[in-house]
This record gives C-alpha cells, sequence and structure tokens, in this order.
C-alpha cells in the first residue's frame, strides 16, 4: 500500500470549517509534511467569489483581504522542500449560468497577477484547475483548454484536475451516474482537452466500498494511451455521517488507499490537516493519524 | 477597529449545543472577559418553553431545576466588575400563535419574581427582550411594549433588543427580505414601541459581506433620533457551512467588525464561551481567539 | 438515582463518527468503565451491511477486515472484570425488503461462526438482538424469535432487546405513534416473541422530557407479568440540536436519569464512550463526564 504523499490545501472553502491556523501553525504542519514523506500540496483554489489567498487587482469586488497566504505557503513549501501546486479561481457565477468565455478571461487576467507575483518561487511546481466536474457538462472542455492551456503559456509546470463521479453516496438514485456512463463523458472530456492537463486524480468518496475495484480501473482505462499521469485523491472525510464532514474511519480510510494503491501513481488527499493533522481541530483526525502512523511505521514524536 | 466588549450568555440554547460547564469553568470564562475587555454579559432567555436557569415558581410545568445559573452569572459578573443584562422568558408557544397577551402577562409574572431574587444584585444592569424578530410580526410590538415596560417598571436599567434581518444567507431568494423592505419594517417598530428598549444590536450574520455597510448604514438611519443606541451583533459563528455551526473563520469576522466598528457604539457577540473562547469545545474558536488577541496585541498567558 | 452501570460499544456505526481509537485507546476507556461501575458492555451490532467486527466467513461480500475487535473487547472486558453483550447481524437490506427468513437464515450462519471464535470467553455473558424496531412491523417478531432462539441454542446467556418509541422528538407530528399505539404493539411484539429476549431497554430520546414519566410507566406495565426485566437505555447525545449529534447536556440527562431511576432496575447509555467519556472526541462530553462525576462524587484522577 501507498503512502499518502500529496494534500490539498484548503482555506478559501466553502463546505469545511476554518480551523482559524496563523502561520506558526501551518509552519508545524509543513514540517510535519516533510517528515511523513508529503512532498507536494496543493491550493485548492486561491479564490472563489468574493475571496481571495492574497489582494488580487484582478477580481472586482473582493472582500479586503490583509494576509498573503499565497505567499506564506509558497515560502513555507520552499523552506520545507515541498512542491505547490496554485489553484486557479472559481468564480462560483459565471461558468454556472453557462458563462464560461467570462470565467476563462476573468482566470487569465488573475493568473497574469499570479504569475507576475508568485511565479518565480522555487516552490511553485505546478498548476491545479480548480473547476470540479462530474461529467461533460458546463463547458468544462472550454475552461479546461482556455484556463490550462494559459497556466502552461505563464509556466510550464504539471497541470493537475481531480474530477469526481457522480456516485450513490453523494447523489440519488436517480441522478447518480453509472461507471459506465462517468467512463464515456471522461473519456470524451480528456480527448477533446488533451494538452490541457497532465496529471487526473478522480476523488474517490462518491463511490460505494464496493464499487472501488472497478472504479479505480475505469479511471487507469480513460487515462490509458493518453499521456496522462493518473493519482487518486482519497478523500480522509467520511461522506456517510450526518454531520458533514467528520474526519473517516481508519478502517475504510485503509481500504480505499489499498484498492486504489494498486492503480494510481500517487496517492492524495482532501486534505490532510483537517482530517488527518495531528494538530487538527477534529480530535478524531489527531486519532487517524496515530493509526495511519502504526500502519506505516512512522515514528511519532512531541514535536508532531 | 473596535473590539468587542459584550457576549451572549446560551445556557438556555435551542440551536447551539451545551458545554456542560460547571461553575469552575465559568469562574475561568468571565475572569477572562475581565482581562481581555469585555465588560457587559447577556443572558439571552432566562428560561424557554419548560427549561428555565433557576426554579421559578410562576413557570408552569418546567423541568426540575437543580442549579441556580441566574444567582452564578450574577455573582460571577459582580466578583469581576461585569454588567450583567437579564434576559425575558420566551414561551416557544404562546407569541408564535399570536396569543401576546398570553406571552406579556406570563412574562410579567415570572419578571417579578426575576425582581424579587435577584434585582438586588450590583451586576443587574439592563434587561434583555428576548422575543427576537426580523420583521413587524408576531404582535412584536405589543411583546416590546408589555414586557419592555415592565421591566423598566421593576428596576429602571437599559434595555437591550437584537433583531434580525431576513438575509439571503439565512432565509431562501423568495423569502428573503431587501434592506429596504427591513427599514420600513423597522422604522414603524421603532416608533410604535418607543420608550420600550435603550439599545438595538442587530444580528450581522443573515446579510452577505457585499452587503454589509448598506447593512449597517440602514440600522443607524433606523436609531437616528430614536435616541436609541446602536451597538452591533457580530455573529461569531459561520453561517456558510453545512454543520450548523461551527466558529467563524478570523479573517471574516474581521471584516464584519471593521465595518460595524464605523457605525455602532459597541461590539456585542453571539456568542464568546462557544465560538471565541480559548476554553469552548470547539478547539477552532480557542484558535480564533488566538486570531482575535493577535489582532489586538492582547497578552495571554497559560491562564487563559 | 441509579447509575450507569451498563453502555453500548458503537464500532460498527450508520450515523456516528468514527474515533479512530486503537488498543491503547480501549484500554484505558475499559479500564475506567470497570472504576466507575460500568460493569457491563454492548456490542451495538457485530456487522452491518459489509461491514464486521471480524473477518467473518460466512458474510458475502465483506469490506477486508483488519483488526479482530470482537476479541479485543472480549479480551479487555475479561480483563477489567466486564460483562459483553454480544450484538447481532443486520444486513440494512433483507428485513427491509420483508425478506425476513433470509435475514434470520444469515444470521444463524454468522452466529454459529461468533459462538465457535468467540463462545467460550469468559467474559462473554449476553446477547444483543441488533435489529432495533418501533412497532410490530418488518416482521420483527420473526426476528426476535428466529435470532434470538438461535443465540440460546448456542449459548445460554440473557438475550437483550433496545426498541424505541415513535416520539415527536425524531417523528414529525403525522407519523409519530402515540404512548398508548406504542404500548399496543409492543404488548404484542411480547406476547409473540415470549422467550425469544430477557431484557428490554427502550431507548429514551425520541420522547418529550414532559413525557417522561408516563413513558416509563408504560414500558414498565407492558413488561409487568412477562418475565422479561427492564433496562432503560438513557440517550447521552442530544436530538433537539441542528448537529446530528452531539454530547446531550447534562441537566436534561440526569432529568431523564432521575425519572428511569424509578421504573427501570437498570440504567444503560448510547453510548458512553463517545457522549460521556473523559477520553472523548467531543469536548463537551469530558465536560458532562466532570458533571457525571461531581454528581455521583466520583473521585477522579489523571488517570481517567
Amino acid at each position: 500500500m501507498k503512502r499518502i504523499t500529496a494534500t490539498f490545501l484548503d482555506e478559501i472553502t466553502h463546505d469545511i470549517p476554518s480551523q482559524n491556523w496563523g502561520r506558526e501553525d501551518w509552519a508545524r504542519e509543513f514540517g510535519l509534511y516533510r517528515r511523513i514523506g508529503i512532498d507536494t500540496v496543493v491550493l485548492i483554489r486561491s479564490g472563489y467569489r468574493e475571496r481571495c489567498v492574497f489582494a488580487a487587482k484582478s477580481v472586482p469586488d473582493l472582500l479586503p483581504v490583509r494576509e498573503d497566504l499565497g505567499r506564506m505557503f509558497l515560502d513555507l513549501a520552499e523552506e520545507n522542500g515541498l512542491v505547490l501546486y496554485w489553484g486557479t479561481y472559481d468564480s462560483g457565477v459565471h461558468w454556472m449560468r453557462q458563462s464560461w468565455w467570462r470565467e476563462v478571461e476573468l482566470n487569465q487576467r488573475f493568473l497574469d497577477e499570479v504569475a507576475e507575483r508568485y511565479g518565480s518561487s522555487p516552490a511553485f511546481g505546478g498548476w491545479y484547475l480548480a473547476h470540479e466536474a462530474a461529467r461533460h457538462e458546463n463547458h468544462i472542455v472550454e475552461l479546461f483548454n482556455g484556463i490550462g492551456g494559459h497556466c502552461r503559456s505563464l509556466k510550464d509546470v504539471p497541470v493537475l484536475i481531480s474530477p469526481y463521479p457522480m456516485g450513490t453516496k453523494q447523489f440519488a438514485a436517480e441522478h447518480a451516474f453509472t461507471l459506465t456512463e462517468t467512463r464515456e463523458h471522461w473519456e470524451r472530456v480528456f480527448a477533446e482537452a488533451q494538452g490541457a492537463f497532465d496529471i487526473c486524480a478522480f476523488q474517490d468518496g462518491q463511490v460505494q466500498y464496493s464499487e472501488l475495484e472497478e472504479f479505480h480501473q475505469m479511471v487507469h482505462d480513460i487515462a490509458a494511451g493518453t499521456g496522462v499521469e493518473v493519482w487518486a485523491n482519497i478523500e480522509s472525510f467520511d461522506r456517510d455521517m450526518p454531520i458533514k464532514f467528520p474526519p473517516a474511519d481508519w478502517r475504510y480510510l485503509r481500504t480505499k488507499m489499498e484498492v486504489a494503491s494498486r492503480y494510481a501513481a500517487r496517492l492524495m488527499t482532501f486534505e490532510f490537516a483537517h482530517f488527518m493533522s495531528p494538530h487538527s481541530c477534529y480530535p478524531s483526525a489527531r486519532n487517524l493519524f496515530a493509526r495511519y502512523c502504526e500502519e506505516f511505521e512512522i515514528q511519532t514524536d512531541g514535536q508532531n
């Protein structure tokens, strides 16, 4: 079974409560990542609606931004030898209303500003396309091509996406997709957005545990021959509980990791700081970390 | 930006889980308030349906009450030099069924008992009218006049209310009020309930962040010339998350405080003990406290 | 008022998030139980759908199981002088589809395996019938007779059930049962499943606090003359909050315990580890434990 070697950073969130960490907390967390073999952090989005991780000039009507989290994350990544993938901007509006050109143009201006401010950071090692899609919808191909292509023109580093299957854990039976439907849609997206991204890490929490093997085989098949590398985005929170969302139960997280390890080049997670960290605001995450360390015989000490 | 100098106490709650604090926990908390500049505590309600903070004789069919939280809060307030505003009783029934006279009469008998038991406490420095309203509805004017007037006759100290706007964060678009509608309704309430209350602290969590400036201007305008003092009730929990409710994200709480500081005489919060305290059962509240202390250069030590 | 002397263990759960405890955590917890007078632990179910507490051969399509929680719980119970009631298997499917014979046959094969593996443990002191029912429905009589009878044939130790009333805290007014309806249904179940179980511990969280006295009287009456012993399953979580589910407020938990103590031979709880333990992942549970210890003058020390 593979270890988790990459995690999202979720500081512009829409469904996970803030931990209110300061710089010291993040410094401690990034130090932990280095020690336990996490070498990659992925900023899930650098802006969402009126929020941003820095005081961007290219996005209208932002709320006031006092901190520069972009700089802080890049600096801490550099100090700890981690690679950071930079997540793009999600308006939460334009692409939902099918005005994909607005979403693309806004992102292009925004990413120009990002590249100018942060592009020279030694830790800036990838892009993450923040628009999450489940199928060939919302002009996702135009978004991937328009934004992914622009990213690459600004800084030629790997581009990552993380789609999700419309599985029965998240969607009611009448809306859920079969794996066959998901396969058809994504084969089409992969073909039409060829070259827009280099790595694909499907989310794994929407399908039933009993479907995992078939699901990862499907993802493998979609990517085969396209040149796209497959990672697995192992969700470390639990979708089966009334509380949305607590840390995962180690027993089933391990099961997910075992199956994914047979198919994916790397395991990443959404996300370590809330759901697996010994410093998490969720005490059960601290215990999940203990179980994870037992599994991989990771020595922990008072410093973790 | 102003500091928060008042907080609700929420020990008869209907939507925030109990922290199960004992007297020692509250003593520690009130000591903290003194040290960080919170000089006012507001008991949000002293009774609700069949629950009460003391074994009242005037309310029928109460559940057994073993502790006298009213006494404990007043004593701790006195010890720490805090002023306590006493919240009235909310039947949860009569006024919802438009039988406002029952609500008023029950409260009058109840408040007689309160004044007799607690009125002589040096910390008893205000009344809080527990009936929360969003608009001119549920005979709120009769409630304010009937209960607020009675409070003042028992002990002539300031009377506080805390209404809420029917903003789009809490209400679906087809039910939400525009700020203009809210203004019209509350201008009317202020006029018809003149003299029933002295201070008005609108809740701030129902409107979008982008509406905050206009919202506080509106509240300012409603109160202008009425003699009512405006405070702002800065909600320190997050209404945007699937979990109802976690502590706020410091970045947006600060934004709310900044805007409110330009309009309100004082900032209060609902509420410190759960959502901002270093002793909270929510670990992210402890971090929120750390961020708040950084902002105002409050020295903390092991005692907090 | 009686102490709580029994608790469920909820390691195959469907609505309570995992605490991710390891063996050390459980050893500490069971040691606590011994010290505070909890002499009985009830495994609420040993299997549910595709999950199991051990790698059972008799249940098809299980997820991989690495730990033997059954063995661990029995060993820890033995070490601490506790009695363990073993919970049966719940397919989550067959009985919901009225194919009760499938549920019974699957359980019989499964329980044969359980008895062979674990039946000789000195701590194995009872059975718990995991199928929870609210009324005479889903062929509950056939399930109790078919599974309870088989349990007894494998190992003749007491058999426990824990039904629930369809009270207004859990069910909308149009679906809720009156206490009279609940009484009629369960008199019938008790008569038709005579001999299938020895102990009945109704859940107490679905009825209003004001109905508790009448509720416990009803349970007492149902069991009177049947030879079935009555325990009360005092729920230590709160059903009244938007978050499903936080630890209970001590004031109302105490009220529930006081009423139940007048009718039930013993108080058990669902469940101690999450909602009342000083080691719980819910900090308010740790405070609930402190309040509980104050009430019963239980000395606690750094070891708890």
